[in-house]
């Protein structure tokens, strides 16, 4: 016996899981993990901005005169990785609404899915090159554009947020949420894999912004850290469930400023040009080139 | 001579130590570290959560057919090493306080100690699971309970909290304290070990969310982002020191839902059922069901 | 052919960097990488954290008695390695400057900043000795200086500061941006190396702190999460871009508090003494001494 | 244009891979490597060793009481990892041998294969134990078994050869090949996975030892370093090829000696009870209980 | 149930356990692993390397300028490893023995152990440069002394075996052995730890070289690969069992020189300056100065 | 003061070193560590091996269809690499030499030395071809070409001696013979880099094999384990030391086959299609076509 009296416990939490699994009528055992692996997916991201990006986020004995051909080996052996997470995502969606497809229906498409994202890539890296401009002119900080891509919170946040939006529109959302929560743990900037971005967009400093799943944001946008795009209020159903998946997220068109600490809710729009001061606390929409700021809140005691 | 000058720094900065070890007439050598390890903690962590989801947070080889042989030499190899940390800290104590325990003593109060942390294990994962089971219901975005156990920063909190707390309880506190920092550094959310928080707990978001350490949380409170429940003001002895040890954050009660950006702080309630908006500042008690929101403190220029 | 036709993305990967590279004007090649690692960064780091605090960040077996034989030897090794990023730094900022300075200027400029550097290490450990008092007189929750050295990400976030900001006055910006990132995303702190900050310097819980590159703190500041010091507008020059380095954030003077979420904004003095509130927005100067709070700006609905 | 003209090297490697392709009549590509893994099998062996030894060549932190807990959570394991590297050895000789076998044929194949080997696992630990045993009794220098264990190449040798002669009887001749190499590499000492070697086998010192793939040993063999028990000669077939898989190595009867150096060629017999002293050079059958020795070949000058 | 009816195997394993642990009347659980670790000896063997011969076997960016202080710290943290072996070789030994040391005899003991070691070292070195200057002069193919020390199995060898016996002569068998193995794994030579070598020795080539416990090798004594220095016979006890720990290897003396392949048995001795040539087999004493050689034992068949 | 004495030790140590150095007039200190590293060394190798057999000794990931880009990147990045190894290995020369050679020389030189290696890989692998064919043909127990490749020792070992020799051939013979040695650790054979070796060379089993530096083998020799190819006896200069790099190893001819522990020694020659039997001792040339085997020179004792 031993000194901890494991056997006990490990039956004991063998009842609570027993307990759970009946509760929530989980699926019986197919064998095996069926969920993506955060440190499958970590080692392909980095692997992707190092595509991307070569010469900044690829690895640190690269050359110039090699680019392609590091490029051509990641990038096939990436591909062949990615495959297979996105199998475990089809597989675990599957189960999930419980109807099997057989292992080639998932593996032909898991294979179209990975190949039309990477078509895009070439498209991507030219999208996030607009952010890595809008990042320099936006910053009086900034001295170089490298410095922007190797150092910017921003710039991390919206690399992953690009390809995890490739994976929401295919439905993979599991795969989508992994890369997104990767990138909130990095940098403290959550913004959900569904949210709609155009080119240029801007997250300065970034810690605590959160951009909820139905935004939609226009070109050149800029934000501050602790800028929250979410929801007002949520809507339940008639048993009293939260309602899922319907537009619940702020509109922000072109050229939006919005400074830090701003908190903006629910299906309103943000007109273009507008300004949006920090701190201030917006439910309704805004008018295109309008200026928004707090009321002189504060007093000054003695 | 070196081209560094090494010897020169040396010597320098044995003279800062010496000189900040008579100020702090910290204690003399005993030989070795006195001081638990982060590394060590998060490799228990690692092991516990593997424990207590192990098809989810377990390794990713792991079939459900053998989740007891796991747990069973899981657990027993992180129980020894966890009592090696909780020597330390006592250890640590004892020194602290210049009483010299000798090492049998300890042995014994450590193992004790483990013992009875292990023995909470399925109560901890029964509790956990109604965590679980909150996230998904609190948030429209969330797909699945796994999407919520694998993604969320909220969770990854709580499981850490929870199982800092049953330290805390032992007057663990720097093991307690570097577990909360494991998870603070981790997902942005900062809760005090100390922290007393019922079932069913959710936040959402959660960067920058500041729990203090004799707050008191009821069943489903479910908290956003950069939410502070705090103290409102430090007490200062008669020697000008802020006092330490004595009930000065909030007691939230059941059903509350607290908005974004909330700050709370000083010992008061917040009544069961209340709504608390985002943003508000709030230093007084709140009648139970009641809303609470910010007045309409922004206006519009142009 | 393979089955993703890699040929065709890695082709249409080179077209996108050729435009970018036509656009930025960028140098032609030089052969490798000529930009600091963020890598070997974290490296050089961890060993200085050691050797400034030999017996707390320092390896877990080292002995006191030891101490000096393990910084000699850590130090040797670490200024080699820092050597070798400066000289990255140097030769990037050349080549972004289009000025080609040779090898062995480069050498021995690099040599003499990190000779420089390193003759400072006492007097910025007897600087964060003063760091590591105020932590602990500055929280209630605080049981031991040890405990504040280990655990409070505050403390984490100035020594990474204090490091940057020596590098950040040998205008070596990359290198010390690159460490200051990293303590951001590890802490959720974000403190411009320009920043300067002078002795007993304590930020507690921090996530969301932001502080901007020409904030002027004085002695004995205390500030809480979510604290921003930032620039209040930006200043555009005639061809509309924003302009750099110019002096645009806060000056805080000695025993000011700052408590959480407070937003303080342009080239203003808060005067010595003064008691910030949490969330006030404040964008012009406060005198000494003075209190400043949150109107009642919220309201109780039913 | 790349420094080294690589493309131009690939593309000149490519014509060399292409040559040797056509002229061994190769494999189209089916995709992926289709051979066992040296790494692999070297991680399933440790976990084997320390399934049969726990005590001694599992982790160092097990404790007997929980013996049991880490075999089973090992073994299963380990199992699923073998079942794999089966399955690679199975696809390949069918691939090999042009026959196309479908992949559910080879996953039950493979899968009663190593259920067949693991339930022979409890007799194996008892036949390595003989061998053990033997090693003690046999060696003048040994103090404990524990030494032999842990130390003895001859019973690392024996240990690897046990387990790839199970496999070699299944007819997985690749696996069972890289277990034999893996212990040749470690120890110097060659035994084909084909040898059959009955129970208290020992070889001391062990280096240069060569057993051939048709030897037959009895119980109790004791033989040293650079023993070799080979083929006299090799047998051509017609068309000038040297014949393969016919018996052409010793037998070795029970309780036989084999002193250093000893070569012993062609399918002979050492007669039980037999002692061969060193260097000699045997191709006829010894009779029982004899005593074979070197003629006094050697001369002194002056 | 699993698959592979794992609990079934575990069972039947635990009886074979079972049965060994009954029939070695071995000890019971005193609770952990007590025998030394090769993974840790390994690591200490590095270390103790790099600080004999800190710009050749020690850390590549070492520079000669801080050789002392590599060496003083890396010898601190070796030395608490090495006490750490030693006390399990002692506890293992006292448990072997059934006398119960307490836990306080064994670490005093075992700090004295390693303190004498640790004041031979400088003698060690002066020791091993002997042998560094006999391999290059006595290797034709030799380049400089840094090849020598770099690159030949033989100078690693020796350098092993010196240490070793070093714990050999204080009776930590366990250690000693494990040492030797390492390098007899690595080189192919197998030096028994027992073995009295004098200064300027010198093995070419190596592999199959075997020196038993009990010799003694005088001066500058130069050997070639597949010596065997071995015992002629084994003395058996009344009860039969092979005596142990007798003077039963030869003395070989001064200036002496054999080539590969000669097997030289028994407690002879092979007088001073003697040549013994190659795979002749030697059981008598050789005069001082002779030249021995094989007779002409081929002839040429056509 | 520590409890080891460290000052004491470390001060004799430097003692020790410091007459070393003065009796080798070594040459004084450049700063850094001038001589090609172990590790790095055996890095290049596994490329290498990669870049000659992709799909046998590459990456497990590998596909044949992207060989190419694997090839291509994997291969600059080791020329690079390579090319570090070789300028140390030309530093370590020139300082031997006492002649002071700028490090612009030495660039270009290790540059062009590297690029003329890069471009015999395609030959290189051409050889190595007739290498496995070799093995296959000459193995009665070789069950396909895959298996040669992936675990018989000769085949690795005359892998490494293949590129080896292209560096002996460059007279850099450090990194020869590193290349060599680890070859020999990993196979106990031990090919000095400097034989010359033709096309179709088999060696089977291989521990023990020694073939000197100045032997000259044929094309489709085939030799067993424990083989000597050495020098008879070294000549020495006036001064009574050992004269080096003269032909003093056998010449064996096309077709020669050597059995297990032949020994032959000196500058002779064996005719082509000689049939060397086991254990003999061969110091005369031997005629074409003829077969030599050891006397009956043993006898049986009752």
């Amino acid at each position: 016996m031993t000194q901890w009296n494991i056997q006990n416990i490990v039956t004991e939490l063998q009842q609570a899981r027993n307990e759970w699994r009946t509760r929530q009528k989980s699926l019986k055992d197919f064998g095996g993990r069926e969920l993506p692996s955060k440190e499958e997916i970590q080692k392909i991201m980095n692997d992707l901005c190092g595509i991307l990006f070569p010469m900044r986020l690829g690895p640190p004995d690269l050359r110039q005169q090699s680019e392609n051909f590091y490029i051509a080996h990641t990038l096939e052996k990436t591909l062949y990785a990615l495959q297979e997470q996105v199998k475990l995502n089809l597989t675990y969606d599957y189960k999930y609404k419980k109807h099997h497809e057989n292992a080639d229906v998932i593996e032909v498409l898991a294979q179209s899915m990975v190949s039309e994202f990477a078509q895009k890539l070439p498209a991507l890296r030219r999208l996030l090159d607009t952010d890595v401009i809008a990042a320099y002119d936006g910053d009086p900080a900034a001295r170089s554009v490298d410095e922007v891509l190797l150092c910017y919170p921003g710039i991390f946040a919206i690399i992953y947020h690009r390809i995890a939006h490739e994976f929401y529109k295919k439905e993979l959302s599991l795969l989508a949420r992994l890369i997104a929560e990767i990138a909130h743990s990095k940098t403290g900037i959550d913004i959900h894999p569904g949210a709609q971005i155009d080119q240029g967009f801007f997250i300065d400093h970034g810690t605590g912004v959160v951009i909820g799943e139905t935004c939609v944001i226009g070109k050149n946008v800029r934000i501050y850290q602790a800028v929250t795009l979410g929801a007002k209020r949520f809507e339940v159903d008639e048993s009293g469930r939260l309602q899922k998946e319907y537009a619940r997220h702020p509109i922000v068109e072109d050229n939006v400023v919005i400074y830090a600490g701003a908190t903006i809710l629910g299906r309103i729009t943000i007109g273009h040009g507008a300004v949006i001061g920090g701190n201030v606390w917006i439910t309704q929409s805004i008018a295109p080139n309008s200026a928004v700021s707090q009321s002189s809140a504060t007093k000054s005691l003695v």
